[in-house]
């Protein structure tokens, strides 16, 4: 524990208002009684760690429907953090409004835009409701709480419904039922790994020769280790070229100790960003 | 040619208001005098084609910075359209107001949150300056120029200020200079391959054994074709598994046939989404 660490005055920082998704992954990851900062901005999120005034940050990764979070892997790569837990959280979005307001007067439907392009059927059936952009889920519903228009709700988790007191309209709005997505807690660097760490994110660059990636990704196949993300990224400054961004899962530690150990002779260059354990909540969905 | 296609009213549709990314990237891919159909969501533009309204559908695939764009892989996976074409675009945000608006009076920028997100100095420099998310950031100019309220912009490209009579208060925004998004002109199936096709994208899902990726890939490696992206998405109704999305590129197309044949005997299935031309104003990058 260095000085930086100890004198965090929050236990996380997460992106969104009070309320959000995020919240609620923190709440898993850290308890209910850690502290807790929202902030409007992934870029927040990451300065308050680096600053020191958040000892970890609680970011999503991947939602199943949508995919890759925007931004986040490349904030990861620019910062020095390392995802130490993770958790995954069902996304069940609702209509929530003031409480009293019937749902046949909602006209105005608040939310991220990504939360309104999952709820599209919902708001096909409702061709009254006029969808409209926010920063994120829980500000939608602090905003049409506070503003009471006797018009508006906002799409959300039921979390934030319960955080600012709102009224549930309509429940299990999304598209697709199996609506996932993974959050990491990521750590400061003078953080050591997680005990018995069963994942490994990685980023590397390859050397430029055919057939490098595939070489590569047998140090993973021939120990029997599961890739369990893969997503190759543009490199800005070099046009053409590539990074990979792997995610690595087996049970036994040691096993994946020799993957990356293999893994830096086949690359050009490697980072860990990120070593945890497998979450149990995913474990669940077998 | 299909009856369908045939009587289609607009050459294109897209994603956006009038003045956004997607329409000078239907420009660019289908000339000036196309007939473009601007629409609120992505799944809008997938439904338009669909349904024979619009001939192609233009969309972002990725961005540099932002990486994969949400949801695009999803729609494209779930519908029978075919990439036949893409561009390559520089995103160069703007700030644009009414005229005669100075840039000391503004105190909200309205834009899309991946765009207020990639301009991320800019707005920290102008902390008087509020943040208000929109759905696209063409729409976030047509707004600011109605209500020309002596206090609002709006971040978009120089071409939304030229479509909807804005005047320019700041310019090159982006926190990073090298900002890309690829585009793809989508056509419905009836479509038959581009002429002389050096890209192809796939989405195959693997047969359940270790290394069933590396061999995979192995098959482009043996014949020097270069992968130009890869991307693992979990697929929703069946947990731990996934499918994966993939580009190849090479000047010989028989060479990518070849390639082709050889996936699909080590893939459990696999569809081809795209096969395309490499874009011209990527290859000028390099």
């Amino acid at each position: 524990m260095n000085t930086t660490t100890s004198a965090a005055v929050f236990d996380a920082a997460y992106q969104g208002d009070r309320g959000a998704y995020s919240e609620l992954a923190a709440i898993e990851l850290l308890g209910g009684h850690a502290r807790l900062l929202p902030s409007p901005t992934l870029e927040d999120v990451f300065a308050s760690v680096a600053s020191g005034r958040a000892r970890h940050a609680v970011v999503p990764l991947e939602n199943t429907i949508a995919g890759t979070v925007p931004g986040v892997y490349e904030l990861l790569l620019s910062h020095d953090l390392q995802a130490v837990r993770e958790t995954a959280l069902a996304i069940d979005h609702v209509l929530i409004g003031p409480p009293g307001l019937p749902i046949g007067q909602v006209r105005r439907v608040l939310s991220h835009p990504v939360a309104l392009g999952q709820c599209g059927a919902f708001l096909r059936r409702h061709p009254g409701m006029i969808p409209v952009a926010t920063f994120d889920t829980a500000g939608a519903v602090r905003i049409v709480l506070d503003e009471n228009d006797g018009m508006s709700a906002a799409i959300a988790g039921r979390h934030a419904a319960d955080v600012h007191g709102g009224a549930i309209l309509a429940e299990h709005l999304q598209d697709h039922p199996e609506n996932w997505t993974r959050f990491g807690l990521l750590a400061g660097a003078g953080t050591g790994p997680a005990a018995h760490a069963t994942k490994l994110l990685l980023v590397f660059d390859l050397p430029h020769q055919p057939g490098a990636l595939a070489h590569a990704l047998g140090a993973a196949a021939e120990a029997n280790v599961n890739l369990t993300k893969i997503e190759s990224r543009p490199i800005t400054t070099r046009p053409f070229e590539y990074r990979f961004i792997v995610e690595l899962s087996h049970p036994d530690p040691s096993t994946l100790d020799a993957v990356l150990r293999t893994l830096v002779g086949r690359t050009a260059s490697l980072r860990v960003i990120g070593r945890f354990a497998a979450v149990s909540n995913q474990e669940n969905r077998t």
